[in-house]
Formats: C-alpha cells, structure tokens, sequence
C-alpha cells in the first residue's frame, strides 16, 4: 500500500439531532448498500416507479410528475425554478430566513425578475402581504419555505395559495424540512411545484430531491420558449427517464441513493403518515417542557415553531461553539449552528423521522444540562429531563 | 403495514459489463453503509479533505480545485461548463458520440455561442482539424471527449491541447470513462479542466461527479463578470466548503456517496494507476482475442478502441435486444445496447474497474457464444473462451 492512501472510512457514531442528516434507521443503510445494478435494468425501472407512487402518497397528491432528482434538496430548489422560469418572467420570492434567501437567488440566475417579500429571520410570511405582493407584480411564480431550516418557523399555506391563486401564479413551496415530519398537502392545499431532501424527516442519507409538478406547472413547462438553462435538471427530459413508454437515458440516475430513499419511504407509509406527524408532536412538546424546564426558551413564537427543527435561543454568556463541541465530542450528538443573522444567537435542535424519539429527547436534554453545568450555569440537575417526562406522562 | 407498501428492494446480482455502473467492490458497499454524520461533521471534513487528494492522485494533478460535486457525471459535465461560460462566450465542441453532442448542448444553454467540430461516430477528433477550427473562431473554451461511452472511441489529447493552447483557449476534458481505466494526465497534458464520473473504471456507486479546475479555469471562474447560472453548481460557492479557512455551508454534501468514493478511490490507490492501466490493457486485449475467434468485431479502428468500452458490431441477422435479454435474463450479465446512430448495431462492452477481470472476460464470451447459438448463428463452441485464454498465456 502506497504512504500516501489514508485510513479507511470509519465514521464515529452520531446522534443526528441538527439540522440535517438525520439519524438513518439500519434498514435504510442495508438498502443503500444493496448490490449497484444498471439504471436501464428492468427490476430498477421497478424501483423506479414504487418509489415515484411512494412520494405521491408521501406529498399526497396525485401528480404524475413526482421524482426524485439526483442531487440534493438545493439541487430541487433550483429543478423547481429552472424548469418553471424563463429569461424576463417575474417571480415573487418570500424571505424570513436562509433557504427563502437562496430561492431568490436562484430565481434570479434563472433570468427571473425577482421580486423578494421580506420578514425578520423567525417570523413567518403573512398571507396579505403576500396578496398585495403579488396583486401589484402579478408574477408568473410565488416562491416559498414551508419550514424554514434555518429558523425554526412554520409557514402556513392555505391562505397563501389562494393569493397566489387569485392571480393565477404558480406556487413553489420548499418542503426540505417538513416532507415526512408534518403535513404536507400539495393537492388539498393547491400547490403547483415543491421538492424536498431525502435527509431531513424522511431519514435516509444525503443525495436526492423529492421534486413534485402538479398540471399547471407541467403545462407551463411544457409551453416554455426558450430551453431550460439546467441540462442536468430539466425535467422535459428527465421525465422521459421517470416514466412514459420510452424510459429513455438522461443522465445515470444515483442507484444505490434511490435503492435507501425506497426503504426510507417503506418505513414512512408502514408507520403512517398522521402517526408519524403525532409522533413529531409528541417529541417536540417534550422537548419544549424540558428546555422551558432549564429556562431555555424558543426562536420563533407559537404557534409557528416546527416541530422538527427547535431553534433556541442560547443563553447570555453561554459560549455557543463549546456546548456544541462538547456535545459532539463528549456525547456524540449533533445540533446545528445558527445561520446567517442567528449565529452565535441559536442553537438549532432537529427532531426528524428516525432521530424524533423520547430517548433522544432525554438523551439531548440530559447532555445539555451537563454541558451548561460546565458553562457555570449550574442549572437544577435534572429539571430538563424532568420537564420532558412530565410532558410524556401528559402531567405538561 | 398499508397495502399499498411495495416489498423491499432487494435486487438480482448482476455482472455488470456495459456502460456503466460497474462492478462494486463489497469494500466500497460497506462504506457507503457506514454510519452516516453531518456534512460540518470534523469527521467529514477530513474525509473530504483526503478524498481531494486522493483525487488529485488519480487525476495526476496539482490543482487545489479538484472536487466530487454532488451529482452524477453529467452533473461534472454541467459543473465545467457553467462555470466558465458567460452569455456570449465562444465555444468549440468536438462532437463525435453521444456526450460531445450533450457537451454542445450544455455549452449552449450556457448562453455560449457554440462552433462544432464534427466526426461520425465511432472516429477521432484530428488535431489539425481543431487546430483550423480554433484559429479562425478564438474561443474562450473548447470541450472534447477522451473516452466516447458511446462508441467506445479514445481520442489521443496532447496535441489537441497543443492546438488549443496555441489559440490560448481553455480546454475542458470529459473523463467519464477513462478515470482510473487509462492514462489521464491533467497536468502533464495542459488540461484545464475535467471532469469524471464515479460508477465507471472507479468503481464506486453513481451519483458524484470528480472534477478538477487548473490555474487558468480558477483565473476564468475569478473574473466572471456575471454570475454562475447554477447556483448548485457554482463552484465560486462550492470551493469554500471543500476548503479554505471556511469550510461554508453550500448544500448538504451526500455524505454516504462521499464515503463510498473514499474507498473506492483507496482501492484505485492501493493498485497503483499503472497497474490497473496495464491490467484494463491485458483484459481489454483477452476479450478481443475471444471476440475475434468468435468473427465478431469492433466499431472503432485501430488504434484508437478503448480498453474500457468495447463497442463489437452486431452480426447481421442477430436479434440485438433478444440477446440482451438473455444475457441478462440468463446469465445475469449486463452489456450495453448502441446508442444515437449506434442503436441496434452495437453492443457495447464495458470492462471497468472491478468488472475488468479474467474471470468476467471468459464469462461474457461463453454466454454470448450461448446467446449467438440461440439465436442460430452456431458458432464453433469454445471458440472465444479459447481465443481470450490464448491471450492470456501470451499465445495471441
């Protein structure tokens, strides 16, 4: 062997309690690694379409158009965009936090006039506002974040569709943080284009983008004038791969990722979809009594935390980078940073699909009493953990 | 469980000898199954860290930039030529298969204004016809294939430098299939920039995309007047999370792909690149032998057949698909059909990485010589097997 190959890989074991990847169940990762076969082979055109059924009854929606795109959740953010927008069309994008920021963006390179709705980072998007946004620029697309990873907030979008609707825009959701962990309605809510990660709620790896186009944005893709700037992306031929007679080669498509994101599906529909949504409830509440227990309070205002991404705030005088360190490196568990204008100010605890569970609830409450202990804090030993079992027997 | 829960994936094993993905070697399967950590994970950082490297062992270059970006090889296609075209460039793509033809594509949705130079299928690009090309349209870029998967041609490259080096364009590289299989030597040959793909002659699972950018790529992406079209693949962004004092949030990397190319690339490593040059030669050299003693043989002249791509003419008569089909419903053996023009008077035979072997070489050519008497062409039993074993003593 030469000097020059390093160590083989071998991962410390995580708990994935930030804002993505989140923890994997071993069935997911037994899937991945699942014999490679060709992606023209007969059994994975197969798993090709399951997995397409598996996501419309995960988005609940019946559009024919719903795949999963080979790169990741940004990857769908810019499918979405790409494929809707052409050079001059005037998009309407809403930012009160990172990933609306980043649609902006998007929209923009896609040759879009853009358009931005803006909110402080935690707060969520009022749906007149949005009315009065769109009445005055009539946009051919409303850009939006159902959850806002980067925040905590949890936007609702019953009232924003019918705005939307009511100028006959297309609306495009961003559902990386809620697909799997909350509802999601495509078709009960009318929305015409969203996407997702598979490493959020759905708790498979990194790697694809569930991306779903109801009638009314297929139609606009099928009517664009100019070719979609994306080759990779473009959904005029990647749908021809997905489905249709031909099933003609575009690219080749990541097998062992779709082999896991089939699995991860399973376990999804198994447990069922309101189950599951109690289940991130349930956690959530425990987690909120037990930090309200040691006086941490959350980011975003009621009613509109997630329950899947806990934002909280860090308390003065807490030095943000050592809790976090010593929590990965004395106990192993991940949480996330804050982003942008709240780093240094939050710290962002996910409970998504396989990782929302009591035990991690205890678990990360309990090493983070250890860790404000070592800060000086010296909270009453216990109290978080406390607060979180009371919340279970249903005594909070 | 719902009714409407398909069964778990659990594929046939294939043989993987067409155009890719190839075979997997159970070391590569076991990393990509290793416990997945977040992508801002120190653990994952290192890992990125010693993937760089190694790639730039492979790629035999210096340049710092030298990535896996988060998609398959045509998303390392898009990632080169998005980055270095603004709306008004000039390019020139030599266009002799099917990925010259998807280059010319990409270029163009670019906005690059696009000159190409074409062959028929299955030939060569002749540098002093680029060298007439380039001298009268000066372009800032100029794409070409080294290893066509398509027609299984392998274009000689250091005088097509020369060529564009003279006119002082950049010259970008499609190595898809010649990485890790034959010679690719970015630095020694004056490459600007290339890219590969993962399931070919590495060997590891599709869904990452090797690139690399040199000197002059960096200096062109640094004076961009305009910004990258992709925000996903915008390298101006990406290089800060693959290094530099940063390590920036982009996207979310695919943490378990990432794993598996690590190892994928140790094994390549371990080897040694002249090793598994010489032995994609000898095994490239056994099948022919074999396909020869069988009557059958290869679309593209000497010397320019790949050792990777064995592109064989299909017999007058023979039932193309009827024989894929029992190759691969028979024998579990996968081999490629032609595509574009080459459909249905192909077959292309991939022998890549760890599909290239002794064993898979005799294998192919006992089942196709099954296949053949199916379908009534009666060829003399035994005569490839004998013919590549013949080979292999040194004989032929």
């Amino acid at each position: 062997m030469s000097a020059s190959v390093p160590a083989a890989v071998c991962p410390p074991k995580r708990i994935l309690l930030g804002p993505g990847p989140s923890e994997i169940a071993p069935r997911v990762l037994a899937a991945l690694a699942a014999p490679t076969v060709g992606h023209l082979d007969p059994y994975f055109l197969r798993i090709m379409d399951e997995t397409q059924q598996m996501l419309r009854d995960v988005f609940r929606t019946q559009n024919a158009l719903t795949i999963a795109v080979s790169g990741t959740g940004s990857a769908g953010m810019e499918t979405c965009l790409v494929n809707l927008l052409e050079p001059g069309d005037r998009a309407v994008v809403c930012v009160n936090g990172v990933f609306g920021t980043r649609m902006a963006d998007v929209a923009a390179r896609c040759g879009a006039e853009v358009t931005t709705l803006e909110r402080p980072f935690g707060e969520v998007i009022p749906a007149d506002e949005l009315q009065a946004v769109v009445r005055k620029v009539r946009p051919k697309v409303v850009g939006i974040v159902h959850a806002e990873t980067s925040t905590g907030a949890w936007q609702p979008l019953e009232e924003i569709s019918a705005a939307v609707r009511e100028v006959d825009a297309l609306l495009v959701v961003d559902c990386v943080t809620s697909l799997g962990g909350l509802p999601v309605e495509i078709d009960g809510w009318g929305i015409d284009a969203a996407y997702s990660g598979t490493q959020k709620c759905l708790s498979c790896p990194p790697g694809l983008a569930p991306v779903t186009f109801g009638p009314r944005a297929v139609e606009a893709l099928d009517r664009r004038k100019t070719k979609v700037r994306s080759w990779y992306l473009d959904l005029q031929m990647v749908r021809n791969y997905w489905s249709g007679q031909s099933r003609a080669y575009h690219h080749t498509a990541p097998i062992n990722m779709n082999f896991a994101l089939h699995e991860a599906l399973r376990i999804v529909l198994e447990e069922g979809l309101d189950a599951r949504f109690e289940r991130h409830q349930r956690n959530h509440r425990a987690l909120k009594a037990g930090l309200a227990a040691m006086g941490l309070s959350y980011a975003v205002q009621e009613p509109f935390q997630l329950p899947t991404l806990n934002a909280v705030i860090i308390p003065e005088g807490v030095d943000d980078k050592a809790v976090r360190g010593q929590l990965l490196n004395e106990f192993g568990i991940e949480i996330g940073a804050g982003l942008g204008p709240m780093a240094g100010k939050v710290w962002r605890i996910g409970l998504m699909g396989e990782a929302s569970s009591p035990r991690n609830v205890l678990l990360v409450l309990a090493a983070l009493e250890a860790c404000l202990k070592a800060q000086g804090r010296s909270p009453q030993a216990g109290a978080g953990v406390a607060g979180a079992i009371a919340s279970y027997d249903g005594r909070a």
